[in-house]
């Protein structure tokens, strides 16, 4: 440790594995004694990590210090905070203190993972106080996209530390309270040591569009449609499937929940008592296909355009259950995840090819995000009147412009701290800085692989997608070494196959001499493979002016 | 030839190419004895076709028609729009008709192939009338994103036929005149026999805004900035960079130009005189850099998160000439096409976090789009008066909202066709119907190679980019075909090094006996590679729960 060299006690905060947006996915807070982990996310890959299945925050720094990590406190119940928990506790098992929804999620997910027994999951409810090492720590509630999501206030030697969670100030929520400023006004009546606040929406002027919006349009939509409604959305937008039961009532259709999440979901909704909805309103898929179309609406995910998702398995045609009629109106109830326009869009114009009218969130407002805007961002700020702010869950852009902003509000500009994941900013009542930066990077997992980003494999992945392999095979005499027949070249992803035989059987040529040269003497395998890969990769370079990646093997006879 | 059974006059028109947009890159107009052919554009490959540089319309059917294709006739100089044009003249060597232009380009572009003899290039001007065969085609001027768009009148045995192009209305263009709907009207006094019409943006309601925003926008922003400023723009917006240049004179800022298609751009505005910048406005990057900033503006293209782009090699740091410095205003003038989100995002944030200030689109007009909105299109259609209707140029869901639009202007509902790239519409005063489907597949280009959408490449990169590689080699004797040595297997992209080594030898070894009986008893190579595959595919699936691509060769030694 590099503690400044003062008396003051000393706080320290580190955010982990944010692949960009940093402190989305783990949030470390230390004291000298004690250790809280705030979220354990995962984060979908990116367009240049092809077939990765997940990315968790790399948590070598957590079990170096496991005799000092307490718990973990989750804020919501989103997959980019608690997606990682079952691989967090594999790695440090201490308690798991979680809001109703995001402890009822755990308890699935965990369930999935065979941990649930091992695991010690407590739910938290907003005003509660947990003493957790030297730590005081409250979790107030907040209004996110989905139901008991919370921020947490945790009080330290040093002074009062403020993690928002994801929020926005919503005066109307649907489910649940509006985000409780007049409590954290409370809490920080001394103004706030630190302040860590969602900055996804920093760099949009003004306040975010109220839940009652979608309230207003949603149902007007639906009253208007002539034959079946499908409604897609994301399955832990609770309020959402309040919204859609209500104006089934209203427009006497019966509702038909598909797909594993969706209906997983909208049952611990209705255990929690955020949902209110008639057990009789809700129906099954084989009752929806005997219905007239106008007395049905089904309500199913896809919104992003995911392969598996119900509305993509609908716009290919393949739903085992539904299929899409003529004039069937689809209204997508979420707004586009970027990275994610293409297979959207895709499968818009697919649902439209088979008959059916979309109705997009662009044409009509049919969801609000739910995260705060310039003018909320600055409410907090004033409500909090934090020493130090380090924006957090955003890109670098909208960090800056979230920081620009507190310094807007008071904040010296020196105390407005822009971090990269693995920065460790050390801070006491007199003063802050970064004392220490450790390697924070990122694991990925695909099936039940997993690898750290020094492997070869995404790397050999983006490789492989652009320019296809070509395998080099060989047999050397066991005795002296020596070449043995002809080499082997085989292709994939390369060039098309009717071309490349002729190609292929030229560069066996070109290259049997050159093996059959360097295998009559002594050689270093990396040196062999090096000569392989030049003598292949020049011959076809210059033949197709492209690189593909090379595999040697030799089998020893 | 399946033509309908009565005396009129017929033609056909059929679409080529579009990759899901419709009629977008080349469109086939026939009559009995001609054929001409609008636009032969490349399109750029979607996320699912990885390593593809570009895709081209498959051409077959002109080739096959050789003896009846007299001229291709190009609307504007746009690459989705005469990009395939050599690959076009390597089929069907007949005269190119352009708008200047577009003819300046292609000049460029068949130099660069080594086809600029053979090349019969025409510069076409709107209003001259050209007969070609028993067509009279005649060129109308149209408002677009690059000078000197057209439209295409062209007068059959059967009535006259409009193509408009990529097109909006904008009262007050900087380059060039207004869309002419005047000398349309002229030529459809009698109404139209056909019009195929752009469809981009015919979701969008209203009017499309004019340039004259950004003609407001720009210099007002440029005014402002404090240090230097970069726009970024498409080079073949020539009006942008008469925008920028009048920007500078008014600002006392020098203009430096970078980038090789944006100097050539520059360059053949200015010879066509659509650009009017005096000569000591333009300096080097040499001068820029010993310039103070408040005196300099480079314009550069990048503004799509090209990596080879003078703006995104910026914000890597590694652009030869230029360095991002603290408080560099960055002008994004274009807007994000789908699909390009995420790496223009990027971009962005690694500026940002160079010091940069980016203004976007989406902050503040920099760009207005060049295709027509839904009161445009009515407009065209009232001018118009088509019997029939064929939107193009547009995915699915917007030919759709196209076509409903000509509806409401009175083309009767079974006059509007939607066709699918290969449809042939045989058309004549009285009726028209599909008469016939051909197969209009696309070329795949890669370096050097072309193919069809049979090969199996662009399936095999998608499998190798999800999940990696496993070569499987072995020897087997020249005698009697038994295996000789142990097989080798070697992956890529598929496990972690560290992780690799151990698997893949219990593979070998659990693959060993299953090779050595099959190849006891002859066994045809394709059986051969089925066992090796289902093998070690369960092998590895059942350890890894993934399913590599495997690759199997054999040496006889």
């Amino acid at each position: 440790m590099t503690s400044k060299n003062n008396d003051a006690p000393w706080i320290r905060v580190l955010p982990l594995g944010g692949l960009g947006e940093i402190g989305k996915n783990m949030m470390v807070l230390e004291t000298v004694d004690d250790i809280v982990v705030i979220d354990a996310g995962v984060l979908f890959p990116e367009w240049n990590m092809p077939g990765i299945d997940v990315v968790i925050p790399d948590m070598d720094y957590l079990e170096e210090n496991a005799d000092r990590v307490r718990a973990l406190l989750i804020t919501h119940g989103h997959e980019d905070h608690i997606g990682a928990v079952p691989h967090f506790l594999k790695r440090v098992n201490v308690p798991v203190y979680a809001p109703a929804m995001a402890e009822a999620l755990l308890h699935e997910k965990l369930r999935q993972a065979r941990m649930r027994d091992e695991a010690e999951l407590k739910v938290i409810h907003p005003g509660e106080q947990h003493e957790i090492g030297e730590l005081e720590v409250e979790w107030f509630a907040v209004c996110h996209s989905v139901p008991d999501s919370t921020g947490i206030a945790i009080t330290t030697p040093a002074g009062v530390v403020i993690h928002t969670g994801d929020f926005k100030l919503d005066n109307a929520p649907v489910i649940g309270p509006p985000s409780d400023l007049g409590v954290l006004a409370d809490i920080c009546q001394d103004g706030a040591l630190l302040l860590m606040a969602d900055s996804t929406y920093a760099e949009e002027e003004g306040y975010s569009p109220s839940d009652r919006e979608v309230v207003e349009n949603l149902p007007d939509l639906i009253g208007a449609a002539e034959n079946r409604v499908i409604v897609s959305s994301f399955a832990s937008q609770i309020a959402r499937i309040q919204i859609v039961a209500d104006a089934c009532i209203k427009h006497g259709r019966k509702l038909c929940v598909l797909g594993r999440s969706m209906i997983n979901n909208t049952k611990i909704g209705r255990d929690l008592g955020h949902l209110d909805i008639p057990g009789d309103l809700i129906i099954s898929a084989g009752e929806a296909n005997s219905l007239p179309g106008d007395k049905v609406l089904i309500l199913t995910t896809g919104s992003q355009g995911e392969p598996q998702s119900g509305l993509v398995r609908m716009s290919r045609n393949d739903h085992r259950d539904i299929k899409i009629q003529d004039d069937d109106t689809i209204i997508m109830s979420a707004s586009t995840i970027p990275g994610n326009e293409v297979p959207v869009n895709d499968s818009i114009n697919e649902l439209v090819r088979l008959g059916a009218r979309v109705i997009t969130n662009h044409e009509r407002r049919t969801h609000v995000p739910g995260h705060a805007r310039k003018e909320e961002l600055r409410m907090l700020l004033n409500a909090t009147r934090p020493k130090y702010f380090v924006p957090v869950h955003g890109e670098y852009r909208m960090l800056k412009s979230h920081a620009d902003l507190a310094v807007t509000t008071g904040v010296a500009p020196e105390n407005a701290f822009i971090l990269t994941d693995g920065d460790i900013l050390e801070l006491d009542r007199n003063s802050a800085e970064v004392v220490d930066r450790i390697e924070a990077g990122h694991i990925f997992v695909h099936g039940l692989g997993m690898w750290d980003e020094s492997g070869n494999v995404v790397i050999e992945r983006r490789s492989l997608q652009h320019n296809g392999v070509v395998t080099v095979a060989f047999s050397r005499d066991t005795v002296d070494g020596s070449l043995v027949g002809r080499p082997k070249i085989v292709s994939a992803g390369f060039v098309h196959v009717e071309d490349s035989d002729g190609l292929l059987r030229e560069t066996e040529d070109a290259l049997t001499p050159v093996l059959d040269q360097h295998l009559k003497k002594p050689i270093e395998w990396g040196d062999l493979e090096d000569v392989v890969r030049t003598t292949v990769g020049s011959f076809l370079g210059r033949r197709t002016k492209r690189r593909p990646l090379i595999i040697t093997s030799a089998i020893d006879v």
